[in-house]
C-alpha cells in the first residue's frame, strides 16, 4: 500500500523535483501540497507548486502557510532560485488553483500520513504546536548537515531561514528523519541525468531547463561542477528506505550561536551523551535514486 | 461602545480576578476566553476558567489553547497558585463547557477586538503566525517588568515562559501595551480590599479565599506582606486608560542569555537607539484601579 | 592600623574623587594607583590619575594596565566624562610619573591588600589569571545594580565594558564587594555639597569643577538632577563598612545576552539557588558618605 | 637562518613529538618552552615537558604558564592522554628544572619570535593582552577544523577548552596560522611510523610507547585505526610552509552556542563577506611530514 505523504516545500528547483518524484512515484500516495516562505516568499513559492503541478497534470491539494519564520525575519535564497524562485523554465497557463484553508489545517485533514518537509520548517512546527504530535506518522526533512553547511559554514538554507521551528520539530518526539547536506551533496545532476531528462517530453525538458538554471547559480555561488538535488532525496527515503542509509543520534538545533545559528548539530560518535532524537542520513545509493527520478517523471510525462 | 475584547489566560489566582473584571466591567465586551499552559497545565488553567465562570454565571465561549511553549519545556507555578493552579476556594458544580475549537481559531472568529493576555504568551504568537495581524486592533498584556522580575531577577513568570512567543508578539507591529511588575506591584491586595469582596455575597468571598491563599504563597516565597493583583491591571487598562499610565518605548526581549532569559529589556532612556515597540506600564491609580475590580464583581454577584 | 589598598581605577570624574578619598582617609594605605581603559583610553586616563595626583600632592607609583577589554573592542564614556575623561578644570603641570612596571606586576607587589576596582575589571581578572588568587585579601568593586543599568537598561558601564573580566572577578573565590547603581545613585552631588567643596580651596575648587562638569553630563545624558559619587563609595566601604550595608547573594555575570549583556544579575530572593558569590551593597548612609569624601579632600589641602 | 621559536603547549602525547620536532629541526630556534593546563593540569603538563625534555636531552628553559582557562573551568583529556597526561612509556629522573618566571613573561623575553601553540590558547592570550601584540612574529597554532570537531560535533579540544582565549587571538591582529583536524586527521600514525620510530634507539623507543597508548585510546574513544599526531604539524609548517597548504579565511570563535562552543567556524566559501583572519590548514603533505618527524628524533638520538 502506499505510503500517505503531505508534501510541505518552497518551490524551488529541486522542490519541484521533489513533488514530481512523490506525485510519479507508486510508493507514495500524494495528499497535499504545503507551501512555506523561504527558497522565495510565499506568494512566489505558491505561485511555482500550482505551475509544476499545472506542467505535470499533478491535482492534489496546495495550501499556503506561513509567509514567515517563527522568530526571525524572512532571508530568500534570491541567490540560487532566481526573483521568481524557480527561475529557468517558460510555464504555461495554471491549471490548478489553491485551496482556502491554512497550510496546518490542510496537513490534519490528511493525516495519518508522512510529512516530508522540504522548506524551512515552520509549517510543521506550527502544525505540531496547533494539533499536537498524536496523528502525524513520522517527518522526513531535507535540511542540516552532518559536516559544513551552505548558508554559512555550519548551516544549510532550511534550517537556518527558521532554527527555532527546527528546535520545535527535532524535539517534539515525532520519529524524524533528516536528510541532509552530507548526503543531498552526492545526489549531483549531471549533464548526463540532464540528458536523460531532455529526452522525456515536454515535462523532462522542464526539468532539464529547471536544472541547467540550478546548475548556473551553484557554479557562481558555490563553484559546484553540477548542483546538487538536496530535496528529492527526502522523498527517496520515504519511496524506499534503502535508498539512503540512516544511522540513529542525537541532533541538536543551534539557535543562539552568533557564527554557527541554525548548525544542526549531529552527535555521530555519542560525545553528547544525549539519546537520539533523529535518524540520520548517512548514504545514498545515488545510481538508483536517479533511476526511481526517472522514472516518476516518465509516469507523469 | 463597551470595547471587544477576547482575554487568553492561564488562571491562576489573578486571571480568575482578570476574569471577572472583564466580564463585570460595562466598558467591556468580553467575546472569549482562551486557554494556555503557565501556571498550571492546560487542563487544569481551562478547568479554572470554567470553575470561575461558572461560580459567576459567566457564558461567553471557553477555547483552550496550546499544551506548551513555542521552544520550550512547560514550567509552571505551582509554588504560587498551588495544585490545582487556582487553590483556595471551594467551586460548585460546572455550568460552563468548553467549546471545541481551539483557542486561535477561536480568537480569530471574534476579530477585530483586543487582545488582552495574562499568561505566557505562546496562543497570541501562535494567532499572529497563523492568521496574520492585521485582525487584532491591540495587545494589552500582563507580563514583564522595567526593573527586577520575580522568576529570575530580571524575568517576570509569563515572559519567563515562553520568552520566544513573547519576542514574536513585541516584534509582530501590532500595538502592544506591557503591564509589568514595576506595576502590578503596586496592586497590593490589602486586607482591607479583601473585607471589601467579602461584603459582596458568595462571589465576593470566592475572591476573598483566593486572595487569602495567594497571600500565602506571596508571603512564603516573595515575602510580599499583601499579593499583588498582576492580571487584573492588563484588563483595567483596556476599561480606562487613564488608570494605568504608559510610556513608548523599546522593548527587547531576552531570549538567549545565560541569567536574563526572558528579560523585558525596557529602553525607558533611549539608551539602545531602537524604535520603541510598545507602550510600557510606569504609573497605576491604585484606589481606583480597586474600585473598578470592586465594582466588576458587585456587578456580578 | 589602616587597611592596605591598591586601587584601580580609569579616572574619570568619580574615580578622581575616589583618589582622593583613598589617599586622604587614615583608614586606608593606599599603595599604588594602576588604571585600566574604559572611562577613556588608558593614555588618557593615565593622564588624568597623575593630574589629580599632582594637584592632591599624592605620591603613590601609578602603573598603567590593560589598554583594551578581555574578549571585546573598547568602546569609552566620552559622552559621560568628556574628551579627556576628566573634562572641566584646568590641571598644573604633573609632579608625579608613571613607573615602568604593568598594573598587574605592580598590584602583586603590594599584596597582601584590598583591591579597590572602579574601572572595568580587565586588570583585576588579568592579575587573577597571571598570579592566582591566594595573595588578594578582598575585591570592592565599583560596578553592575541589582535593579535598572546605565549603559543598557541592565548593564551598569563598568561591567559592560568587560562582561568576561566580570566573569572571572566573581567567580575567582576571591571576597568580592560589589557597589552598585542601586546605592551610588543615592550618592547625589547636590548644590550643598559643591558648595562645601569649593570652599576648602584650591583642591575643592577642582573637586567642584569636576562635579560641575559632570552635572552638566549627567542632566543632559540622564536627566539626573545632581550627578552620582559612584566610585568613592566603594572606597567609603573600605574606610567604614557601616557606611555602605551588604547582603550576602549570587551575582550572575550575564556575557552572551542580546540585550543584557554586562548584567549583573543579583539574586536577592534565592530564586536561582545559587551560592552566593559576593557581598552587595544594599544601602549607603550618604550623609556620613558625603563626610568621609569632605573630610579627605581637607585632609589633602 | 632558524626561525626563532617559543613552543607553548600541554604534554600530552602529540605535544611530546611536537618538542622533539621543533628542538631536532635545524629550521628552527627554539627559545623556550612554555605549558599551559589542558590535556592534563598545569603541574602534570609542565612535569611531561621536563619529562621528555630530560629524555631527549633538551635544555631550552621551560616555564609554568595558566593553571586554568580565562572564564571557564578547566577540563582536561584524561580519556585520551591518560591520568599523567603522557602515559605509556617510563621516563628515567629529571635532568631539567622549571624556570621561576611564568610562561608569558618567558615568551616576551624571547620575542621577536614565533609562537607555536599547540596547547588551549590561554597562555597566548593573556601575553598578547599583557604585552600588546607588536613583539610577536606570527602564531602557528594546533586547534580547530574546518570540518568536524573532536571534544563535541563541531568543536576541538584545544579551542573548547577555552573559546575566549581564542577569540582574543584570532581577533587580535597577529597573523595567526590555524593547523585543524582536518589536515592533522592525515598525519595518521600507522604501524609501520611506529616501527620506524622505533627503530631510531631510546629516544625513538619512547616515541613508540607514547604513540601505541595513544593509539589504543584513539581506536577506543573515537574508533581511529591509527592515531593523528595533531601537534607536530603545526611545528612542520614552520619548518617547511610547504608541507602545509594554507587558505587565507575569517574564522569566527563560537563562544556562545549552546551545541557548538568551541567551534571554529572557518568561511571557506565568503559568506560571512567578513575579511579574513587567518591562514587556514587544509592540505599536508603526509609522506614529507613525517620524514621531518623521524628525522627530528633522529637528529636528537
Amino acid at each position: 500500500m502506499p505510503t500517505p505523504v503531505v508534501l510541505d516545500c518552497d518551490p524551488g528547483h529541486d522542490d519541484a523535483i521533489a513533488i514530481l518524484l512523490a506525485a510519479g512515484s507508486p510508493e507514495i500516495d500524494l495528499r497535499a501540497i504545503t507551501t512555506v516562505a523561504a527558497n522565495q516568499t510565499l506568494g512566489k513559492v505558491t505561485l511555482n507548486a500550482q505551475r509544476i503541478c499545472s506542467a505535470a497534470g499533478i491535482s492534489v491539494p496546495i495550501a499556503k502557510g506561513c509567509a514567515k519564520p517563527l522568530v526571525r525575519p524572512l532571508h530568500v535564497a534570491e541567490d540560487i532560485h532566481g526573483e521568481s524562485g524557480m527561475d529557468g523554465p517558460a510555464f504555461g497557463a495554471l491549471s490548478v488553483g489553491v485551496v482556502e484553508h491554512h497550510a496546518i489545517d490542510v496537513m490534519h485533514a490528511n493525516m495519518p500520513a508522512t510529512l516530508v518537509a522540504t522548506g524551512a520548517l515552520t509549517n510543521v512546527a506550527m502544525y505540531l504546536q496547533r494539533y499536537g504530535t498524536s496523528a502525524v506518522r513520522e517527518i522526513v526533512l531535507m535540511g542540516g548537515s552532518t559536516e559544513r553547511g551552505n548558508t554559512t559554514p555550519y548551516a544549510e538554507f532550511n534550517i537556518h531561514v527558521d532554527p527555532e521551528a527546527a528546535a520545535i520539530v527535532f524535539g517534539s518526539g515525532v520519529p524524524v528523519t533528516m536528510v541532509g547536506l552530507n548526503v543531498t551533496h552526492q545526489a549531483l545532476v549531471t549533464p548526463e541525468v540532464v540528458a536523460r531528462l531532455n529526452a522525456l517530453g515536454s515535462l523532462g525538458r522542464i526539468c532539464g531547463e529547471l536544472m541547467t538554471f540550478f546548475a548556473a547559480t551553484y557554479r557562481e555561488v558555490f563553484g559546484f561542477e553540477a548542483p546538487p538535488l538536496h530535496d528529492p532525496v527526502a522523498v527517496a527515503r520515504v519511496i524506499d528506505p534503502s535508498l539512503v542509509t540512516c544511522v540513529d543520534a542525537f541532533v541538536g538545533i543551534e539557535t543562539i550561536g552568533t557564527f554557527t545559528r541554525g548548525a544542526t548539530v549531529v552527535d555521530l560518535h555519542g560525545r553528547t551523551r544525549e539519546p537520539p532524537n533523529a535518524r540520520v542520513a548517512v548514504g545514498l545509493d545515488v545510481e538508483r535514486f536517479f533511476e526511481v527520478v526517472i522514472e516518476a517523471v516518465k509516469a507523469l510525462s
